[in-house]
């Protein structure tokens, strides 16, 4: 729980808005409405162990994470996965199929900046996560 | 210095590009580039005791500052300043005069999302900083 009493942003609450859309629990820290004059939203997002976000595609739009604590995993689709630590950042354009999550022995929060729409597709499957971390 | 060495986004270097627009020593880490499809940049700005920026305005867009360590300062025209701490948020809409920046015994950082173009205005006089920390 260390890693979790050290994330500077807030854990929130259980991601119920977004649950239905990653495996694994996880904790949503709202911080930024996204409105017609702020046109970016930004949460602080933080995953157990081993949860992760389903693939998505931002649309017409764009997401930055900025990575406060633990490690984690950030995949684009057909592309090695590169593993993530507190003070790492990763850009994320319009219409690239991705996922993020947490190490399968740690904790992991980031900030999120979200601009546009999200689009949710199919889950990590259990065995293209767990083949990471092995 | 234990304020910068625990600052994890890293205080990257001198704050050439805007130091011009700021009392005192300040440092910026260019994390993110603002661009046509990424709308938003991002760095991480830290100030050494007592330094600040000019008063500003952000036109045709907004900004967003997270608070990652020391304590600083946010004031907005006609308003009294509010203390921050790592951890804190700010959002500054269009049009809004105002400054931010470390308090007279703290090193101060945080993380700017910016969106549209910034307006430089006057210093924030000793005097009425100092009117603050005492």
């Amino acid at each position: 729980m260390a890693q979790v009493e050290n994330n500077i942003f807030g854990i929130g609450e259980k991601n119920t808005a977004f649950g239905q859309y990653f495996t694994g629990l996880t904790y949503r820290h709202p911080l930024v409405k996204k409105s017609t004059t702020i046109k970016a939203g930004v949460s602080n997002i933080t995953f157990t162990p081993a949860a992760r976000t389903n693939w998505h595609i931002h649309n017409n739009g764009y997401q930055i994470l900025l990575v406060t604590s633990g490690n984690g995993w950030y995949q684009e689709t057909e592309k090695p996965a590169q593993k993530l630590q507190a003070g790492d950042h990763i850009v994320i354009h319009e219409g690239v199929k991705h996922w993020h999550g947490a190490t399968e022995n740690s904790w992991f929060s980031h900030i999120s900046i979200t601009s546009g729409t999200s689009e949710w597709l199919e889950p990590v499957s259990d065995e293209d996560y767990e083949n990471l971390n092995h």
